[in-house]
């Protein structure tokens, strides 16, 4: 991917998301030991970064295209930002899940006007119901993370924050299907003055810092870890590109996570969710490959079940 | 108090508090049917506004003064607020806490540096105990909202507000000992155009409502509120301010309180305390009074105990 394309991919988006603010916190900065700055994704709309990506797919679309709908299968953030993307440009989004996902995950899918289609719970039934929606509706499949167009919408909220901050040294970003640190390792490798790129994950869905050691896309045996939105694995558009630009992915314990959140919640009066922590986790982690450098961390999401806290 | 002492106070402070942003939300937009405007002193210094007021009453002192100390009864964020304002500038402070106070509020003013002083929980003991420091320690007592110093500094947070957004219509905030609603009626009359202020209150601590109708200083009786920032009542410094410039009062129920809260947690992903909450459902509850209004809130403070939340 150009610079170029980034470039037009955030003024493609701009008008339907949110500029988000970049926070930082003295206190916070204290205990990691090092200067970082927080971009807020928690606070784009819906509450997460997603909502970039799945805007710049739906907007290149063709005219035909649109008139046949958006179909996903997710049951995370991706849900509802293709839902509530689609509905912001007058496209119909139809959004694979299964059966048996959380309650409160599909009032808020369909709260932002997406269509829910619900299948079994397993890889293969929401593939084969995804493929089902393509071939019968004409809608146009569009994948939560290994997709051209959704990972250089995640690029953007790393470009805005290298805008504002030109000389980051490190920025970190949690790992999940790889396309938001695809995104962003992009626009560091574009925007930035000689800034690294480096992944957080849970040692309990580290996929991606065993891929990068095999070469290879590598699967979770179990998913156990509180970061829900960190369980799906690589594909064959963001593994390239984190292995071509990617410096390292650092892991972090479960204990760590809710650690991590709960300092943020605290001192930070911010809502993010296990997901975003991960990558705060990771900066206090490793301290010595912080030190003395300026970090960004870009906080992904904030979309948590109040009635359900790890603390 | 004159405008020039609102400006003079707020040149005082800067350098030793935060500049808070001012958020906005479509969605909380919709549901209030009006446009809001949140001054989000939950990012303030120790989490709350009563840092203005805190540092603004130091910064006062006299050389002598300072290095005697200062003394306050609190066992809320001014405790928190006037420790850290101290520390901040090198002069101890003396905390009068009931013993009865949670563990976790005490700990708060310990880590910002504070001394704490037991006392048993009544009026009477905290007030003796207080004067017992003033007389054996030299320190200056300071009012946590019942002083003119503390009454312009917290007026700084709605200057700040004015200065981003000149043409409110209504500034709204919750009342407890009336130094935010104080200080920032004066600073609307002097800074705002046309710009009336609200209070907002809950019905189970409405003494401030009653103050204004009764033409005297009203008592609760009880105090069973979820906003345990607001159980205070006004006093001889900050009941006449409020009698000549606020508007009026508006009253909210428990669960109005515990909705908006849940509300702003929820869709603006930031940390707001219950008596920050009262606001919002003051809006919420009188929409009619607010249509087509520009109205501003300060979100009073975030700090809350993640373990004991209403939701």
């Amino acid at each position: 991917m150009q610079k170029k394309q980034l470039i037009e991919c955030h003024q493609r988006i701009t008008p339907f998301i949110h500029r988000t603010p970049v926070l930082t916190s003295h206190l916070l900065n204290k205990i990691a030991g090092v200067e970082v700055f927080f971009k807020c994704e928690n606070f784009q709309r819906m509450g997460a970064y997603k909502m970039r990506g799945a805007t710049n797919a739906i907007l290149q679309l063709t005219k035909e295209q649109k008139g046949k709908g958006v179909v996903t299968h997710s049951s995370g953030n991706f849900a509802q930002a293709l839902s509530l993307a689609a509905k912001s440009l007058g496209v119909k989004a139809y959004i694979v899940m299964p059966s048996s996902a959380p309650r409160v995950k599909k009032e808020a899918v369909k709260e932002y006007g997406g269509y829910i289609i619900e299948c079994a719970p397993t890889l293969q039934a929401r593939q084969a119901m995804a493929k089902k929606i393509e071939d019968e509706k004409g809608a146009t499949f569009i994948h939560p993370s290994n997709d051209l167009d959704v990972i250089a919408g995640q690029g953007t909220a790393c470009m805005e924050l290298l805008q504002e901050h030109p000389d980051f040294d490190i920025v970190v970003v949690p790992v999940g299907g790889g396309g938001l640190i695809a995104g962003t390792a992009l626009a560091a490798h574009y925007f930035g003055d000689d800034c690294t790129v480096i992944g957080a994950e849970p040692f309990e869905v580290d996929d991606a810092y065993r891929s990068l050691k095999s070469g290879k896309i590598e699967s979770n045996d179990t998913t156990n870890t509180i970061a829900d939105g960190l369980k799906t694995e690589l594909g064959d558009n963001t593994f390239p590109l984190i292995q071509k630009y990617v410096e390292g992915i650092v892991r972090v314990g479960e204990d760590e996570i809710i650690a991590a959140m709960k300092l943020v919640w605290e001192r930070m009066k911010i809502i993010i969710e296990p997901s975003s922590a991960v990558a705060f986790a990771a900066v206090l982690r490793e301290k010595e490959l912080f030190k003395n450098k300026k970090v960004g961390i870009i906080i992904s999401g904030g979309n948590v079940d109040l009635k359900n806290l790890p603390f």
